[in-house]
């Protein structure tokens, strides 16, 4: 996200500076006085599990256009955390699923994101979203690990199988800096 | 939040309107094209438990002045939401914990935030943080629950409790509207 150089509210420059009270700087309209706070953004996403076999989408869209990811996209204002993962499921792949457990929270502290993937089934067909080029149903033994697009989602695949073969539903935390 | 209007990249005016490949609306700076997009904030706290009883805090800030709650805040940039759930501990409450089992995620649409409340053992002592009217260590029997401050942390108080009465630590989701 690109620093802020204006305020929202009254289009005055802001400033950086820790306001009363306050431990961190922030930016601080020099004309009105409103303190405008950045926090972490929210991802959500699923792995969509049928028969078994996974759903990975190849991402037409940057950052890693060409590689390969669960469902996942940024939580929008007035839904849950399920609903996002599963709208995103519809967007990226065309597919409904139904929302089961959480597997994984992981912190992208560089990016300034914490990333929420559940474990999904997958109800019915899918297809290919505006945001793919292709979208497959993998076993595990075909997955293409080298390929994948983010460190997240490595990190939740490779769990969610550990969590698979045990017999288990794991929650898994990690941070990425 | 205060709805956006000017661009922060550049100052002049925004505009609500649906961008190409979107489907929702969002302001659209009418000078720089920037997209800037709202959503959710995080909240991260914690249930801070000692020899059985159970660390509030009376709030010294609005909203909700004088009513009770467990700690918790606005996560920040750089941050795990674990680490985010101790340090508003050690704000309000100045209290050191020992951040454990994720307990309750809280949707509160119509307040665009996300709730998410871990289990945490009290090591130490404990005092009256600068958010904080008082605080005190009580035992479920003697918790005011009439005057706590948000549904948020009577339903994780809720099923704290119940999960304590039953031996084990589950995760529980809600949704207020």
């Amino acid at each position: 996200m690109p620093p802020m150089k204006f305020c929202p509210s009254c289009a005055a420059p802001v400033a950086e500076r820790i306001p009363d009270g306050d431990h961190r700087p922030r930016a601080v309209c020099t004309a009105c006085g409103a303190i405008h706070y950045r926090n972490p953004k929210l991802i959500a996403g699923c792995v969509p599990e049928r028969e078994g076999r996974i759903l990975l989408c190849r991402r037409a869209i940057e950052p890693r256009r060409g590689f390969w990811t669960i469902p996942a996209g940024f939580m929008e204002i007035g839904e849950t955390l399920q609903q996002a993962a599963a709208r995103e499921c519809h967007e990226e792949a065309l597919a409904r699923v139904e929302v089961g457990s959480l597997c994984a929270i992981v912190h992208v502290l560089h990016a300034e994101q914490v990333h929420v993937l559940f474990r999904a089934r997958l109800a019915g067909g899918f297809g290919v979203g505006a945001e793919s080029l292709e979208t497959v149903l993998l076993d595990e033994r075909d997955l293409p690990w080298a390929e994948l697009a983010f460190a997240s989602v490595e990190f939740t695949l490779r769990r969610y199988f550990e969590d698979r073969a045990a017999g288990r539903e794991g929650l898994h935390y990690r941070t990425f800096d």
